[in-house]
């Protein structure tokens, strides 16, 4: 029989990926030049040229059944131990291949961590606003998604309200920073308050609350501003990344779970997350993907556009009257609806060709979701409908 | 906390994947020329030409954000019109790319359409032997697996053992032919057979239950013998494929999920698979691999290489005396355990270098497999000690 939960999922869609094959009609209704898509996180930026460069060289000279053959499900040696010594120099901490575990992206990670860290009837807390499938994850384990709001100024953690949120049912923290939707990094001093609040609740309950570090965003920050390394923090953490973003490959779906070594029991976590990686039938990460880790670990996409474009945004959006944030990292802004009403404003933009995304969707009221990591030719030429829309707000409050 | 089922998967492995890593071990140990791994389906003949150039020509020739950007979550428009052609043309069969869901090879396509067709408690049959992951896949979303032994002389579905087997609970049956692990082909009228017992059997409980035919090895058939396809003899029929065995690529992990448009419900249940697929964090189908397909499709890796090595381990295993059912299809024989008791076979066997899988995971007592998709060269070299092989079980029944 057909499973009805499967079949909502697969109706309803995500609201992004909705405005995104929205997006796609309208560019052949209107034209490409009138419809400008800010919903999905599609990198515009090109890959560093070892990207291409590191394929082209893997086809040339790996035997071809080995590149393009299951590598363990664990993932590829090499790979692994490339990754190792990176987290080790770069965050200076500790780090073998025998914690990390290839995976399709960051979402192949955090479901295998997911399914590795739950049980029925648990809870998983997400920092609001959060990342829609983060819910989609956490409920296909059983488990329950429970969000609690930060701070309203900057979208920081309110580590009061997470202290009043956490029971004896919380298993885990979804903690994403740079975060997608709001653009907020954290603090170090955030992370020590998470940290220490997570370590007395974790005495208190006595079992391990652990934090799922998602981290797709972690190079893309700007302004200076430095992502503290939540295991040097914390020891009961996992982080999930993915080169998605920093590489601009995101169809590509190549990341890794790395769970500290000092977490409790970090190797049972491990195989943990393998089982629930292998129920989940991933049978191994891409392979040919997986080799071309090594040779591109630490480079990026040329990030300076995307602080161009956020600039330009911001700079444009706020002299409107706009109410948003200053976003430090990953590519988006978080504009706030005129009138409160999330789903309203998207609508309204929509008659301008503009595809916001409403906040609702990501535990948050009010708010639309700019993904700025679009072409600047674009942003430019999306101003003046920012404009006509902001516009038609200011008109109403007058006739009001 | 950490998920008791998961770890439990994680630290037993499959017997597959715990034995190909032994293998690994023994290597360093012994000397690769010493052991004759057998375990793991891991394709030896190199993919087409196709594969390599076709994944240059897109580097060449496809901006490098749309080459690695996300797709729509079904997959890449053009890659599921040209599998909806190649299936109308190559099978007279009715399709269009509304009912191609690209997935994470066989596996993700699997779980996918499992997570769509089925529901707490019901009952999912497989044909034994089976492949062993289909008890993980089926049992993750609190489903049953019910094997159905096949007949023992030629491993063709039993219709009287499925008639008797089939009640009220049973949900879906796993058809999967070439079969992995016993090499045999289902003929147009063991398709016929079961097509008609389904029809009756769902007709007298008043809901569809569907035929998943999973079909990895589709291309990998010998003797000149032809593979029906399901969807032309069964309407509620959803094919899994992989281009895994048929382009020597498995580790890039590329297939689909094909629900026949004759099938009840038919868009509903692609909505489903989609929403099952995006519940366990497939965001897409890797994307080059994606742009890949419609120029290899229909190629293969040179299969007579396969043909050649199943020749000369049949003659070589049958001229020693074991007790093996002559395989049509896919790259596995199925050899019988002079005693009986597979796991003491296959234990035996290891101090050979031989790796064969024990048949107790594939539901199915007595028997190991011998995936031979290995080098002529290797299968040579192992056949001196299948015969020292073999030899031992002599000696101890003349001692008996």
């Amino acid at each position: 029989m057909i499973n009805e939960k499967m079949k909502k999922l697969g109706v309803s869609r995500s609201t992004i990926r909705e405005l995104f094959e929205y997006g796609k009609k309208l560019k052949a209704e209107r034209g490409e030049n009138y419809v400008f898509d800010y919903s999905l996180g599609n990198p515009s930026v090109a890959p560093p040229d070892a990207v291409n460069l590191g394929i082209a060289s893997l086809l040339e000279n790996v035997r071809d059944v080995e590149l393009h053959g299951y590598t363990s499900a664990e993932g590829d040696i090499n790979t692994r131990r490339a990754i190792a010594k990176y987290i080790s120099e770069a965050f200076s901490a500790p780090a073998s291949y025998e914690y990390v575990y290839m995976t399709a992206g960051a979402a192949g990670a955090l479901v295998s961590v997911l399914g590795a860290l739950t049980n029925e009837n648990e809870t998983v807390i997400a920092l609001a606003p959060y990342f829609p499938e983060y819910k989609v994850f956490v409920e296909r384990n059983g488990a329950r998604l429970k969000p609690v709001m930060c701070k309203a100024n900057d979208f920081t953690p309110d580590v009061d309200a997470l202290d009043a949120a956490i029971d004896e049912s919380v298993a885990a923290v979804i903690v994403n920073s740079p975060n997608n939707p709001t653009g907020a990094v954290y603090s170090e001093d955030d992370i020590k308050n998470l940290a220490s609040l997570l370590e007395r609740k974790s005495k208190q309950y006595g079992k391990p609350i652990y934090i799922i570090a998602d981290e797709p965003y972690r190079e893309l920050v700007y302004d200076g501003k430095e992502v503290p390394f939540i295991p040097n923090y914390y020891n009961n953490t996992v982080v999930c990344y993915s080169y998605s973003k920093s590489l601009s490959i995101p169809g590509e779906r190549i990341g890794y779970a790395f769970v500290s070594p000092r977490a409790d029991d970090a190797k049972t976590v491990m195989r943990a997350i393998c089982g629930a990686g292998r129920a989940l039938g991933y049978v191994c990460a891409p392979s040919l993907l997986q080799k071309l880790v090594p040779s591109c670990i630490g480079k990026t996409s040329d990030i300076k556009l995307y602080e161009e474009n956020r600039r330009m945004l911001y700079e444009a959006l706020t002299s409107y009257g706009f109410d948003l944030v200053y976003p430090s990292g990953a590519f988006y802004l978080f504009l706030k609806s005129p009138t409160g009403d999330a789903k309203e404003f998207s609508e309204t933009a929509k008659k301008y060709g503009l595809l916001l995304v409403p906040s609702d969707d990501f535990g948050c009221e009010g708010y639309v979701r700019i993904a700025y990591c679009q072409s600047p030719d674009m942003i430019l030429r999306s101003l003046p409908y920012f404009e006509k829309l902001v516009g038609e707000y200011k008109k109403e409050s007058k006739n009001n």
